[in-house]
Formats: structure tokens, C-alpha cells, sequence
């Protein structure tokens, strides 16, 4: 268990519809229909959360708990392309290697110390990390790969930032080996190039 | 009177089933509902609107009339980007210092001659203005506090042009001031730093 | 007949409800309805296309067989920005000088030996032309004028790839002299400076 | 002589250094060079043209003359998104069927009398077209093929509003029958099914 | 003084020579230049910035101490359109009402209890505010007037999030009663409704 | 050796100076610079690319071989969002796992029959895979983890198509184990939950 229900909030918005950018139509015209949304009816709690102050519990494999804020928790983001989220660490906890598929992404560090990193795209694969603590912030460019660690003995939290109300998350060894049913066999063998009890091994921690 | 319906065409376009630019999905996909819009359906009148020859009524505080034309008028300007105003100033009228939160305009005078200016944005909060008449132009940068100040004893007239469907209007004395229920004292005291007579003074007047 | 039904795939799509890019809203707010689609629902077959092996028939005037794989074929193609199409080239077949108005193109030629020209937007006029073979690829800038001819007396084929879910098609020629009711006499002779005669000419073939 | 001086301004603006829009980037990161224009030098006149008021000279084939107002002209519009045109009609003077490849329109009648159409994408080729007069607007979705008519004999006036620094302009006649070198008969004779005679007689027009 | 130099480092930056989104070009084409910026010297404090843990000095008027984390004091923000403020309050200290030209905007408070609100747009006016505290957050919509008021006697800090690397700031008092030359009394009196005393009154705080 | 240099077109272009889309103004105001490239000087070259006939050589250990046309290789592409790979396969090669953090796909088969998938981001992991083969295409969401492989004892050939001039990309595997210098082996071992020993063995494979 863990990481499957870690970042639920995330992928429970899916197709609201949601007013456009201004520019480039889809099509030729598509006359409005003016039933609109009454703003009077709008209220506050629209565009309120509570509890990022609160320490998430980090008792799972990855010692991590991310509490999101995005459209699906806040209603009110729809079309403002932001959302954060408040990420714990347990000690010598990490955030696995992960990319987001629609956001840049600016890390604070609210408390503790972390090595941070990203990894330029191929052929490069050059990281670019830091240990940073309490009041650094690192950014980290839009769709690149990049982790966190708690290099301390003590808890360490981070605010993630991101220019995007569900910028996504594709944490890498889950997406590779803990997709059901499996991708094939032949492909993580040759992709990572090593022998089925490897590959097996791999995917029964998921 | 006067302010609080000069602007009422704006914000009545809320919540349109608008079809979106093309790149940056807002979630991992969304499988289209290909049941659509007939374009068989569509006529002239969906992008037409009469009447921007007519001269506004200006009889209000500002000596100032509006007639918007944007998707709440003409709903064939559904994500098309763009809308225009014409406004009419009564002798020394002015459009007060506002801002628009989704466009860039041009002003071009079709009658009379106008102070026209847009103020930097902090720390700057330098002014560019110009006394410009009949057949001349002014740029407006995105989201700058402007204003037009009818420099003579007659009428005038400008069209202002946006791209945006709906550019929206903050008129920042009215926003500040004419909200309603109030801003805190404390929040107007200190940003304009007199006392509460002189905000209870400014907000009496909306 | 001919090239009536060639591109009908095109622009049966029109007002899809398709998710926004993030940032620049319509209008002050507009709070997320959070009854969304499933994605456990979506299917392989949402994204899926298939016959693209297949030849066109091209008997008709131009010589010329497009099928099209936009979002009306693929309904996953939606909020995607991309499309393709096969076209299919009778010996001495040509696409006629169109423009497509939300796309910029790449054409990669699949067989046959192909001239493949844009022409600069006024005052330039200038085209840019290149006969190209298998394998070889040539860019169509955003909104430009170009056309294909096979020069060769034998079928070819090309794919043509497109940065917008729904390209659209304007073939000039069509688009002036097909359009039902025509339009004005007085403006295709001023614009072609050609008599009455010709010009009903031009339309008697459309 | 007339078209190709006509739209002069349109196609001097080419490769300017363009501040880009937040999101999206075009590579993993690009560092910021922060040697930066000083806005304490910019003054009114980069956002200023004057002579819209003034007719232009309407003797040529066409009887017509745009005055464009772009970023050719005003260099302070770099990065808005907007531009004017204001365009002078001889009696009966047409502007011939055009598409813009990069922005939507909206036409304003400041004086007389004109039929304003634009044309649905294939395969549809519907003509959507009314006669508007002083005072009104009808707005051209973005890319669309359209033209304007004066059909009185008496001079008229409008201002056309779009959405892009610069729209850019194709005239589907001279794009087509006007490009230098020449587009190949072949094709010609294929779009508009007329004979050789035919298309030179076009040709020769331009 | 105070409000002229807190903000100083927004507006250092205007035309960083940044890679473009990749849609919607400005012209009809730009052929690249391959001398491109060296991937390899990239390093991790292009992407770095220390200090957010500090308490500002707020010994000014507003009680008020932003320290901005923009792309002018980290350069590799530049493109990934994200950038985030520290914002310290004195006890009873405020945001005066301001906009952003260029962004939305996510609130989080990470010490003391603050009244925070946003203003809807003309002709609404209507405030939707809230107080929120430690652990709290609120969304303010792009463009809209909005504030902040620490409602305790004691310190306050809140963390501002932005989806643009430049988000721009407009105080609304700075930007009509401090901005030199002054905008003419005319304007300010028939936008406040108050004699020239009271607006003199208002321009020699700034 | 392999995986290195295969993709190396596509690192190579970083910092190219691109004209922006028209909205979204990153800063106040940029007045242009006139000295702008001539249009004249392009030429049909700027936009050509040839050879994608000919099989590449896939003697590596993913038994692949894709040959990139973006910008590094056709500068004319430059702001205009679009580009194209083929890719070989050797019988049973794989793409493995990637991401492009830039774009959308569209994945064409010219030759043999192969399993084409991507996998929903967090916390669904679901694959949506299909067999296809020549002339079927399947479409490949903006950001997601996707493969191919070529399930058959021959060649095969894709087309792969993308709405970036740039896309990017990101092998995972590459990504994660072969990053220089490594990324920490505890950051490794929590994301993939086995022991250093099994880490360093998928290290040493890059």
C-alpha cells in the first residue's frame, strides 16, 4: 500500500468544462450560448482550503505524504492554471522520480534539509541538484524529471508550486512497473537491460 | 447613479461552453462528445451589432457612456479573441483610472481630443500620456491602469478595441471604494494614509 | 462532384465541450462542476485509427483523396492539438492552393515524386517551392497559401501532419467561386479583373 | 500597379525579439540573460500613430486603400496582440476575398454602405453575409475567407480590429494568380477547371 | 518612503529574450538561429534562491515587506512561467488593493490570522473575503483587485504564488495618486468624487 | 554504447531567439526592435529535410534507431510548433518507457505490427495499450509514459508525429539509472524498493 492512494486527489478531474484561452478557436465559430454561471452565487469557500499547516502521515515506503490543492480540492481554480501542494517527509524520506506532464514546478523548503534535483531531457541526462534547507527554494523546469530527498534524521516539509490547476503526476517506477496489467516483459528488459527475475522483482514491490 | 450600470453588458458573460486553444490539455485526456453544434445553423446576425454610429447618454458623474460590444452582445465572438467599445465622453468627461484583467486595447479618437495615458506598473508608476485628437491612436499595454480625459468643451468620442471577448473592467476607485460590503477601514487607511473621514468621505460617494 | 465530399470528415466537428488550456481565463471566475468524466472508462479504441495503409480513390477532378484523422475520426484527440492525414495523388493529381486557418503543416512524401510550395502572405507573394521525393519533407508555415502536384505519371502519396486537433480547409478556389449563394459578381471581377463572363466561367465548374 | 504597394507595411515586420507568453516552454530551460531594455526610455510615441482620420488614395484597380496600424508601424504593440486598420472604399470599391493567417476581425462601418461576408471552411463554402452600414460591426472568425463590398456610389470608410501584432494578409487572387515565379498551370488549371487560356488571362492581371 | 523600493525587484526585468510558446507565430516564418545557449553550463544556481525563511523589515507604512522571487532575481525562472513572493505584516499590517497584470494568484498563510479578499470586476464590486489562518489558502482569480490585512497584533507571514515568471504589480493608490507627473485633478476628481483639497490631500502621502 | 547517442538532435537546440504568440505579454511593455530578417532571404532548404526513406541503423541494444526532424535539423520550423521522427525498429526492438515533456504524439505504422502504449498518470498507472500495424495509428496524451515494440521477427517502421518544434525526451530508465554523476542510491532504492545491490546493477547498464 502507499503510494496508490498517496496522490488520489490528483487524477479525479478530468473534463470540466472549462472556459478557454481567448486565442485560437478549435473550429471555425461556435456561437455562444449564453446561459451563463450567476458570479452572485459565488462564494469564498469557492476558492478556500484548510490544513496545509497540518503534518501529513508519512508511515508508507516512500516516508512521503503530499497533500494536494488543486481543482478537485478547490473548485474556484478552474481556469486560474495554479494549484500547490504541501508535501512531508519522515526522515530520510524521498520523493521518487517522478515528472509532471502539464507544469513547471517551484519547491520551498518549509522545514529541514533536502537534496533536490532535476534531470535535463536526453541525450544530456545531466542532474542538477542542491541540498537546500529551511527558506531555499529551487525551480524546476516544465515536464523534466526530478526527485527530493531528506537527507536529515528528522522530518522536513516542502510547499510544491505548480503554473497549472492539475499539473499531474507520473511517478516513474510506478507508471514503469506498477501498471496493471504489466507492460510487457520484453520491453522493461530491454529498456533497462537486465533479466526477467530483475524485471520480476521490480514489479512485485508494486 | 451611472457607474454601477454603465459597465452592466461585462460581466454578464460567465461560465460559455467555449472550445479551447489547441495545446496544453488540462488533464491526462479528454475523450470527445461528438454530438456538436449544427454549423448549418449559424447566420449573420450571430457576429453582427448595430447601432455604434448612436451617441451614448453621458448624463452621470463621469460624463462617460460606454456601449460595449463583446460576447454578451455578439455571441458569435465565442472564442474569437476579440471585442470593441465605443464610449462617449460628455465635455471634460473622463473614463476613470481602471484596469481591464483580460486584454490589451487601442484607443483611437473618432471625435474630439483626449488626455490619454497608461501608468507602469510598481515601483515605476510612471504616467505615459498624450493629448490625442481625431484619427490618432494610443496602444494600452496589458492589465495597466489607464485612463481618458476629455480635454475640451465637447463632446468626444473614442472606440476602444481589446483582444479578449471579455476583457473585463476593475474602474479602481469603484473597486476600492464602491465594493460593497466595504473594504475594512484599517485596509483603506493604510493604503491611501488618511484618516477614516476622508475614506468614509470617498466611499459615500459610490 | 468531387471535392464537396473529399474533405467532409473536416467540419462536422465543431463545438466540442473541450478542456482549456491553464492560463488566461474568459472571465473573472468560473467554479469547477466536479461531476467529470470517468478515465477508467476511456479505451485504447478512443485514440485508434486504422486503414491509413489503404488508397484513396481518386477519381475526381483533382485528381486527389484525403482521409483525414482529426478529432472528428478520434474522438482521444481531443485537447491534444494534432491530427493527420493520408492523401492519395492520381497520376498528375494536385492538391489546389488552400490555406488551413489553426494549423501549421508538415507534408512527408510516402511515394511518387511531389512539387510542394507555399507562397509568402502579401505584399510578398513569393513562393517557395520544392520538388521533393520519398522520404523527404518539406514545412508549411501557419496560415499560408500552398498546394501539391505530382508531377510524375504515377500515383503518390503523402501524409500531412497538423498542430491543431481540427485544421479546417479553405481551397481558394472553392471558397471563392463555389460558395452557395456566390459571391457578388462585382467582387471577383474587381478581384480578379477578369469580365462577367469569365468569372460565371469559374463558377459554372463548382 | 496598385495591390502590391498597398499592403506594404504588413510584410516588413518579420523576426522581431519577442518577449514570449509564460507557460510552455520550447526547451528544458533557457537562463535569462538579464541585460534588459530600460522602461524608463520608452515614451508615448512608441505607442502612437496618428492619421486615421485622413482618406486615403483609392485609385487603383481595387478602389481601396488600407491604412495599417501594426507593430511595423507602432513599434510599442510588440507583444499585445492587437492591431488596427483603417480602409478607404472608392465607389463600389471591394476588398478581394482574403484570408489572415494569424488573427480573428472585426469589421466597424465608420461611413456608407457595404456587404461584409466571410465563408464557411470546405466542405460547407456557406457565405455568411450581410449588408451593414454606419455605426454597425460584424466580426470575421479567425482564418475565415472574406471580403468587403462598398455598394453605393459614394465613398466608405472602415476600421478593421484584430487580434495579432500583426495579422499578415493573403489575397487569394494574387496569392494564387499573382506569385512570382509563377505556381504551375498544371495546378491552376486543376483548382479552378478552366483552361490555359483561362489562367493566363488571370495571370496576366498581376 | 517604503512602498517606491519594496517592490523593486519586479520591474528590473522587460525584455529577456525568451523561447517562445510553441503555437501562434507572429509572422509567416522565422528560420531559426543554431547558435544556441550551451545546455551544459546550466547550473544549479540559475534554478536557486535562499532567504525565504527571514523576516522582512516592515518598518514602513503598509507594515509590509514582500520579498519577490521572480525571474529578475532567478534567471532560470525564465519560460517556466511560475514565481512566488514571501510577504511579511507588522501587527495590523496590509497589502493595500492591487492587481497583477499577468497572473493568477494562490494565497498561503504560514504564521498569524489575515482577512484576505478579492474584488469581482464591474459592475459587481462584490468583495469575496475571508479571514484564514495558519495552514489556510486562498485563490485570487487573474486581474482582480484583491488585499491582505493582518487582523492580529502580532506578526504575519503569507506566501503569494504566481503562473507567470513576471506577474507585475499594481498598487492602486500608487498608481493613481503616486505616480509623477501626477494624473491630472480632473481625472482624480471625477473618478473619487472629491474636491481638489481631498485628492491634494491623497497625492502628498505618496 | 547506444541510448546515447541517439537522440542527440534534440538536446542541441536550446535557446533559439523565437517570435512569441501574441497574448500573454511577459512584462509591462518591449517596444520593437525594427532590424528585423528579411523574408526574402528564406528559402525552400529552410524548410526541406530528406532521407526519412531510409532505414536506420538499430544495432543497439534497444534494437532502434529514430531519426529526429525538429528544429535542430529544419531551422524554418522555428515558432512553428511541429515536427516529425522515424523510427526503425529491428525485430523485437522497443522504445522504451519515455515521456516528452513538450508535446502530444500521434504514432504512425509504415511497416510490421507493434504494441503501442501509454500509461495514465498517478495514482491510475492504467495502460492503454493496442497491436497495431501498417497504416493504423494510435494517438499518445500530452506528458504521459508511453512505449512501442515491435512484437514481430522483422523490421519495423513509425512515423511519429508532435505538436512542438521541440518535444523533448525523457527515457525513463536513462533518466533515472543513468543520470552523471547517479542520483543518490537512496532516492533509487525508496522509488524502486529493492536493495542497493539491484540499483547498481541497473546503473551499470548506462
Amino acid at each position: 500500500m502507499g503510494s496508490k492512494i498517496i496522490f488520489l486527489g490528483l487524477i479525479a478531474v478530468s473534463c470540466y468544462v472549462a472556459s478557454a484561452a481567448d486565442p485560437s478557436p478549435l473550429q471555425d465559430f461556435c456561437v455562444a450560448d449564453q446561459n451563463s454561471t450567476d458570479p452572485k452565487v459565488v462564494e469564498a469557500n469557492d476558492f478556500f482550503f484548510t490544513g496545509l499547516h497540518l503534518r501529513g502521515n508519512t508511515s508508507n515506503r516512500f516516508g512521503l505524504r503530499p497533500t494536494p490543492v488543486t481543482v478537485a480540492q478547490v473548485p474556484g481554480l478552474n481556469t486560474l492554471g495554479i494549484s500547490i501542494f504541501r508535501v512531508d517527509f519522515a526522515p530520510f524520506g524521498v520523493t521518487p522520480p517522478h515528472t509532471h506532464p502539464r507544469a513547471s514546478e517551484v519547491v520551498l523548503v518549509l522545514k529541514g534539509q533536502l537534496e533536490v534535483g532535476f534531470v535535463a531531457s536526453n541525450p544530456e541526462n545531466r542532474p542538477i541538484t542542491k541540498v537546500i534547507g529551511m527558506g531555499d527554494m529551487l525551480a524546476i523546469p516544465f515536464g523534466l524529471t526530478h526527485f527530493q530527498r531528506n537527507i536529515r534524521n528528522g522530518t522536513a516539509v516542502i510547499l510544491a508550486v505548480f503554473n497549472s490547476q492539475t499539473p499531474g503526476i507520473i511517478l516513474m517506477a510506478n507508471s514503469v512497473f506498477g501498471s496493471k496489467p504489466d507492460i510487457s516483459n520484453d520491453v522493461l528488459q530491454k529498456a533497462f537491460q537486465v533479466d526477467q527475475n530483475v524485471i520480476s522483482q521490480l514489479q512485485n514491490q508494486f
